[in-house]
């Protein structure tokens, strides 16, 4: 018996070692080094292709190392085996973390800040209160109603979208195709959570952009993207920030990644470059969060955060 | 009967206008276009010197336009009417913003990333937990306690300093002399917050530096100023962010201002500088709580906020 770690583009060693500290008693292997291919259980994926799982006949359950799983979908099919998606909190903290960093930073206009210092320009920039600014999450789980508690406390004004209708306390909130342009036209700075699954595929492009708030309170819509880079339209997004329909942008994610040195972004001013660290997987918090469903599916518990696959998510 | 305006460096204008729409039975006058001096009951002041208040004699009470009152002690003695600070909840909130997002930013480690999105360069950085990040807040007031409050909700450790003992929730407190070392030495993140006071003039230098976390998770310590410029040293600042012994700073304010062209300040890489935008007075607000003041005054209700002149605010 054994649990095997699968990770496309991530130095397998640190979670192998922390697997093994959360679960001393279990035989832990790093793909491709597997003894018994007949023996793996469980197996711990990111960036994997299904076709690679078919030399593990045996497998019970899949963990994906990371909130989305979309990165699981691109290649071909996934053994017919329950998936269970990460749900960290930690790692939710770390992305609101991370978008309440941004949003604070185009609010308070620290990049055009950033450009007086340059300058050694001392300029009192006129500044909206907080409650003057429309902030719109897209996507409201679990990463999205932890920012929006944030964003409350600080006083932002909130609107959220999401596939299918959603309550969220002091959130005004629109749904749907048919609530998408009432959501956008009185957004100031949009921020972007959702999963990447096919009906979000190139969602965010041109004409998101151009239904924002032009005239809000900064002086031009900001997007942020902390969900997928495929979910925005990069070409799009490019022009938008250099024809003004978009102020300024935070990209943590990217069509491509890493972001290729050609890219026309990088040499953007108006735009925060940060390479996917939003929200990063830690491997001495998930393993522990692991172990606790490796033992409950042994026990024949039901797993947690299982992911539905006909949604994608 | 009537109210003055008079703000040394501000444009009046904003002003008179913000506190006629906010009391429009009253006389608003703005310095030096005052037709009779004996008529001057009220007075909002900024950065005004004592002896330009001696031409009014009939004066019942001052009003300080900021949060701190250090730039009326500057000259000489004032008159002997009650002087009220200004308590805006909006200047609460937008001090806590600018803390919150240069906490983060430096947290996040942007200043790193933004330089090497100049080189085209994806790297990611080990980034710890906001938990194993300790803030220390120096000033505990209505600003430290509102800052306080959101940090503790990114899940930042906090600890607090404070002249004279103060109990705050999720906070470890220290005071005075005595409990300085004992604060600085675990402290991650310096936040300043303190009124200027001939106590704290000049208190953060070269030793508090020193004093600071120098192994901590963010690989050095870090100073933010957002109370006011005189309490730091700033040929101390300087040195210790360029020798190491700070890892960087936020600095909103400067001992002079607007900071002159020749200050080293401007020339480094690891500070942000902020040309004293932290917390804004803004007309519209702050003319409705003097409106109510002044109205509480006139019916011989007491002030709210009164400034003991012993202590300095």
């Amino acid at each position: 018996m054994s649990i095997l770690v699968l990770v496309d583009g991530w130095e397998p060693a640190p979670w192998v070692r922390a697997l093994q500290a959360a679960m001393p008693d279990e035989r832990i292997e790093a793909y491709p080094d597997v003894e018994d291919p007949e023996a793996v259980e469980y197996a711990l994926v990111w960036a994997a292709q299904g076709e690679t799982l078919d030399v593990f006949p045996n497998l019970k359950a899949l963990f994906s190392l990371g909130a989305g799983v979309d990165h699981l979908f691109g290649g071909n099919t996934l053994p017919p085996v329950p998936l269970a998606r990460v749900v960290d909190p930690d790692l939710t903290a770390w992305m609101t973390e991370w978008v309440v960093a941004q949003v604070l930073l185009h609010h308070r206009q620290q990049l055009q800040y950033s450009q007086q210092q340059r300058h050694r320009n001392w300029q009192v920039l006129p500044q909206p209160l907080a409650r003057e600014v429309q902030v719109g999450l897209m996507g409201l789980g679990e990463l999205g109603r932890d920012a929006a508690g944030l964003l409350h406390k600080l006083g932002f004004g909130l609107r959220g979208w999401s596939r299918s209708p959603k309550e969220l306390d002091n959130v005004t909130c629109f749904y749907g195709a048919d609530g998408l342009d009432e959501f956008l036209s009185a957004t100031d700075i949009l921020v972007c959570l959702l999963p990447l699954t096919p009906e979000t595929n190139g969602l965010i492009g041109r004409s998101v952009f151009e239904k924002l708030n032009q005239s809000g309170p900064l002086g031009g819509p900001v997007f942020i993207n902390a969900g997928r880079g495929r979910i925005h339209v990069e070409t799009d997004v490019v022009a938008a920030l250099q024809n003004g329909v978009l102020k300024a942008a935070s990209l943590d994610v990217f069509e491509v990644e890493p972001l290729p040195q050609e890219s026309p972004l990088w040499d953007l001013d108006n735009v925060i470059i940060t390479p996917h660290v939003a929200a990063v997987s830690d491997p001495r918090t998930l393993s522990k969060l692991i172990a606790r469903q490796v033992r409950a599916h042994r026990e024949s518990r039901s797993l947690e955060y299982l992911v539905d696959m006909t949604r994608g998510y």
